[in-house]
């Protein structure tokens, strides 16, 4: 029987030269990249395109006017741009059909860096059970969180712990996991004792995370992306076309 | 009241620009630099030197001729060096009196990383009531993880976290936090869930620095390693010396 193998970096700078190629990347932005792009999916836009420069996004958008520009810097909405980072800026009546050019601080960057692997799944609390069962027949996981500004942030550390815990209670084979996998599923098996939606959205708001969002006076971002497994969808990455849209509808 | 301030990293390389200038450092290199260097000060050691080359410890032993020559490559003992890197080649009989030049792969690049910081403290978890109580009354703590060639191990979060949740547990003034200090007293809470001396030994066994001591065939050493408060001793490495002494003999 195959081992399962998941490694989970708690930055993407601790990727370090790890070669990607052979196995899937989960990137994990909680608060909010990941968890606003699975609303945006989940309410039937066409496809999430993440860029990296707000250039880019306005470049992108000038050649498709039917788009919608998305995202933040420093948290807040971008001048000239249709939608902020917030997840309830995505309801289904503002996206359906749309593609939407996205661009935020460290979630791009973490895609970015995940750019090398076979498949690349987008991670929130809101589609954690969906998701685990995407990576179930997976043998290589690679778990990258995205970070604020280089810094390792709780929240994103506690979805990869979800997402350790999760596979392991499910797998049939026996699973190897790095020791920051490790550490990952520790700090989420803490908090998981006891856990009502509350209590993880109270921890969310304690993280470095959580702290910039609450700044920006955006608490219910926090209620919303603690809700676990409010969708049934994944968000997939194509390293081609660079375009993330619902794992069902997307070619391989 | 004033808040008492402890920022973890899981890594040196974490540390980024950050000043430490302001506070007091803690080094972390559970397998097993600074647990070996702990049974060195508990055991007489006159000091131990930290040096990050083979070469420089040779070229300060041939300064010294009745100085020690300690550490390792690879986890090995050094060609024409007296000591490894076990804490069991350290008992009193060997190095009481005794200067040690010592150099680990680890743990050394630890200690320098931390050479602004205004004192420097080693830890281990043999030290760990110890040093806690040498650490009350700071306001501003950095503690380092030393980790293994670049990866964050779980050994080095775990004692990290047993810090954070001691000094937490005696603070009489609020605590802050970094997300790392919390992600690692959450990982050291779900390890003490009905922990025993083995099964803390079990949990170091599996962690990276684990799993490459008992590649060396050098098991005890994790047992020794995992022994809470064997000593009542803090090794204090001086910023200008560049020497580790037990802190109740050394200058400030």
């Amino acid at each position: 029987m195959k081992t399962k193998r998941i490694d989970v970096f708690l930055l993407p700078a601790l990727l370090g030269e790890t070669d990607l190629s052979g196995g899937v990347a989960v990137v994990i932005d909680v608060l909010r990249a990941t968890t606003t792009i699975t609303h945006a999916i989940a309410h039937h836009a066409d496809c999430v395109v993440p860029l990296l420069s707000v250039d880019q996004a306005k470049e992108e958008g000038a050649k498709t006017p039917s788009a919608l520009l998305g995202g933040e810097r420093g948290g807040q909405k971008i001048d000239g741009f249709d939608l902020g980072n917030s997840p309830a800026e995505y309801p289904e009546s503002t996206v359906r059909g749309k593609k939407i050019l996205f661009t935020t601080t460290n979630g791009t960057k973490a895609m970015q860096a995940c750019r090398s692997a076979q498949e690349i799944f987008i991670a929130a609390f809101v589609n954690l059970t969906a998701l685990c069962n995407q990576l179930a027949d997976c043998e290589q996981i690679f778990v990258v969180c995205a970070g604020t500004e280089g810094e390792i942030t709780r929240e994103d550390v506690l979805l990869a712990g979800a997402i350790v815990d999760h596979l392991s209670a499910d797998a049939t084979q026996p699973i190897e996991l790095n020791d920051q996998a490790q550490i990952a599923a520790d700090a989420w098996l803490e908090a998981k004792t006891g856990l009502t939606a509350t209590s993880l959205a109270d921890r969310l708001k304690q993280s470095r995370g959580g702290r910039n969002v609450l700044r920006l006076g955006q608490e219910n971002d926090i209620d919303i992306a603690a809700t676990l497994d409010k969708f049934n969808v994944v968000p997939k990455l194509n390293p081609q076309s660079w375009e993330i849209r619902d794992s069902r509808n997307s070619t391989p």
